[in-house]
């Protein structure tokens, strides 16, 4: 049970459900650490049922649990306490999220794992944070999406405010969890006095924390992110043009000059004398303007045309891509962005490889989501030295 | 020049500009590295002239520049690289984001980098990546929005594709690229054979990474993420409803008993007799008609008595916040999510907090993105031994 990678070595117990909490322990089991994913027995981890489902078991779980090692344990019960407790007190990292409360209910408080495991990291996820008004309440990717100011900000000014179809809040949570355990790891073993942490992981945070500087603006200048469609506040011309065959372009200058460089291409080079049109806030100031002439040239090309057009003059444009056009596309497969990887059965199945890569140390993909308690006995049995006995008993008990 | 936190003691060459590189500079800087901003003379990184200002610079730099040293280095002219070299040669991470072979172009390729320091982590931050036959494209922000499949599926169903007005993909790339830094740094501590590491880190991966398991849902069953306004793939009700006084609310319902207390709260209890209204795969089914049944309901009352109606049942339901809500809101308040960081002429401007929160060993916002240069003194002549004669023949020369 030993990877390779950069995190060969490292053991990570990953209590957590769904999204968030498992995703960061993938990133650590993407890079070789060692996961033992804790999973209520009968039913599992709610990733297995949700959504798509390939052979009876959703996308969601086979990716998600990928590269770990799946076991049941309940709980609920002293003796799944007691052996989840073993698994922990040998375990560089806990990762879990539950509802603040739940886990010291279940004799697992983190100053009770610090008094045998000093050194433990552990992470702890929840929509609201373990502390403040709203910490009881029940909180998740959507309603983080809808208070960061995400959804206020996110679709056609006429049009209500948007949810993203994503589970960003939640993938936010799982890439910026993994950072703090990778943080907090090194604060351990670099500062050994300080030993273990204990980390307050919010999905409205790391939201929040995504979406940039708007606090900044608004208390400042009482400047805040509106609905534009997709227009940005930091430029223009900044949107999605129609082609003259139906395709959909993205085009933006986070440069002036590539501003320049596009009003050369599409014929307005004689209004780059006026700073309406030469500076960025000019052209925010006549961003409809802007927007017209540019859907005018677009409009009256084919989407080869253009791409062609704007790329020989170093101008950024790309087209808005589905799954199944990045499945098509020659730079997704030169550089391997989707991977075959084993499932049951001698099937195989398709997903988002190890991200990002490594020169000389690589993280991989080696299995997708295992079925439920595919690890018990290697891990029970073998890793923690349960008795045939005991683990029969635990088995026909529900403990395990 | 050393601060406290987990990272106290790691020193980072910031040379990136912009977003996602300097972001995963500042988480890192955020837990007590030390940064070392590394910028053009004159003209400073374009974070400083982004969009929204405060005195005359950008909110951007102010956010990302944080806790970082600000120097200047010309690094197109010989002397400048040479400098730039001996900062580096005393690091342990570099963070850059030119496009590919610019840094090789300035006498930096990551092996003469490594020949000297061959612990060095390198943290080489594109849209496209530093292979593939697109790598040479310019990218940014918007065109991996568009080709990762975020914009596809953002938006109303007859509406155009949707790109946000948050940089998410540059943001997702600053937190996978801190996890990552800190992986390498993890496998180079531990497996010292390894040594020092080369990551290449696209945008387009760290999106495409952040947006799930697409790619398994296409290839297994031809399903993809489409634009359904506010609603979800993985269930319903999951919408933006408004209210009787004009606000919106956003109601998720990730698990099938939440969907229950939500049918028996607004008087539907007895469609839950059928399995078109008590099944996840039901619902989704009669979407047009779940969303009609809540609409009605939350439409003849007003938010509070909805919020309040709903989190009494235990069912999930937010308000859409903008920042203005956000800053008047109790909760955020509570966690400190919002604070005042110090700026020149002993202003302040508020910023979001150091996120996520340890215990033991916090990180913290000592200062805000300072001016252009304002660490040259203290990094070239106290840190690197530069002669006051010396020092003054670069500044002279434009070398910084």
């Amino acid at each position: 049970m030993n990877g390779d990678g950069p995190l060969a070595g490292l053991v990570v117990v990953d209590m957590g459900q769904l999204l968030a909490a498992p995703e960061a322990a993938m990133l650590l089991a993407d890079f070789g650490a060692t996961v033992i994913k804790v999973e209520p027995p009968t039913v599992g981890d709610i990733s297995r049922k949700s959504g798509w489902e390939v052979n009876g078991t959703s996308v969601w779980w086979r990716w998600l649990g990928r590269n770990k090692y799946a076991v049941t344990i309940n709980i609920k019960d002293p003796r799944g306490q007691k052996l989840v407790r073993r698994l922990i007190d040998g375990a560089d990292v806990l990762i879990e999220n539950m509802r603040p409360g739940k886990l010291e209910a279940a004799n697992l408080a983190p100053e009770d794992l610090h008094s045998t495991n000093p050194d433990l990291v552990i992470l702890r996820v929840t929509g609201w944070g373990q502390t403040g008004p709203y910490s009881d309440r029940a909180c998740f990717g959507t309603q983080v999406e809808a208070m960061s100011g995400f959804a206020a900000a996110n679709g056609q000014p006429d049009g209500p405010p948007t949810l993203p179809t994503f589970a960003i809040a939640d993938a936010a949570a799982g890439y910026l969890g993994a950072f703090s355990v990778m943080t907090a790891l090194h604060g351990r073993d670099k500062h050994p006095e300080k030993r273990g942490e204990v980390i307050d992981l919010s999905l409205m945070e790391a939201m929040f924390g995504l979406l940039g500087p708007q606090a900044s603006a608004y208390s400042a200048l009482k400047a805040m992110p509106q609905r534009i469609g997709s227009r940005s506040p930091m430029g223009a011309p900044r949107n999605i043009y129609k082609t003259r065959d139906e395709r959909w372009l993205a085009i933006s200058c986070t440069a002036n000059r590539i501003a320049h460089r596009v009003f050369t291409l599409i014929g307005q080079g004689h209004l780059l004398d006026d700073p309406e049109y030469s500076t960025p806030e000019g052209r925010l100031r006549n961003v409809d303007k802007v927007d017209e002439l540019v859907q005018a040239w677009v409009g009256a090309r084919d989407g080869n045309d253009v791409i062609g057009q704007f790329s020989a003059a170093g101008a950024t444009v790309a087209p808005v891509y589905t799954i199944a056009d990045i499945e098509e596309d020659e730079h997704f497969a030169s550089r391997k962005m989707i991977v075959d990887v084993p499932m049951e059965n001698n099937e195989s199945l398709r997903m988002q490889n190890v991200f990002p890569r490594f020169q000389h140390n690589p993280g991989s993909v080696k299995w997708s989501g295992r079925e439920l308690g595919a690890d018990n006995t290697a891990v029970f049995m073998e890793r923690l030295g349960l008795s045939q006995q005991e683990f029969e008993e635990y088995k026909r008990d529900g403990v395990i």
